[in-house]
């Protein structure tokens, strides 16, 4: 059996508040991120929200990465997709636990597309 | 214990391949599935690649649906994160094995944020 991609489900508890509501900060911290774990980052669509958080998305060549903040709880829900082999979720994960100051994390990976062959 | 979003990771197989590989069609489609989850398009990303393949992901107000597509395979990974109580992702979810024509159907279901209180 193989497969086609890699999902990282992080979820960053206990993270720097403020961070969490920079929209500047978490858009190049995400980019950062991808480039951390060798993907190429192609798009980017992010978006803050009153009174708080922000969502956004980086498009890479090897699939995608996305964060959701909740300051309000020190909450950031990250996830990392990526195919191939020259690409390492783990690292983008690692850059942003430390990024974003989390003191508790929570990963669950899936294996997406398996093929049975 | 409460939680923020909900997330299903949705595999789609035996899908039309043509439409897997139409740019405009999967980021109209994906678009109207965040429509008909009850959802508000904030920004979308997309991107075609060579030889075969999209990715994209449509932004929304209550977090966000992704996609990516191995047109050579069928197969398409998709993501739709909901928070709040006024969409209903798995509306998206059905939306979309309708229009991609997908035969086969996995989903995974996890909570993200759960508050312990």
């Amino acid at each position: 059996m193989n497969h086609l991609g890699i999902h990282l489900l992080v979820e960053l508890w206990e993270c720097s508040k403020e961070k969490l509501n920079l929209l500047n900060y978490i858009e190049d911290t995400m980019v950062k991120a991808a480039e951390e774990s060798g993907a190429t980052v192609l798009k980017t669509a992010f978006q803050e929200f009153n009174p708080h958080g922000v969502s956004g998305v980086v498009v890479i060549a090897e699939s995608h990465l996305s964060i959701h903040t909740w300051p309000e709880h020190g909450y950031a829900a990250v996830d990392v997709f990526t195919c191939g082999t020259t690409v390492d979720p783990w690292k983008a994960t690692l850059y942003l636990e430390n990024e974003l100051e989390a003191k508790k994390v929570e990963i669950n990976s899936l294996l997406r597309g398996k093929i049975h062959s």
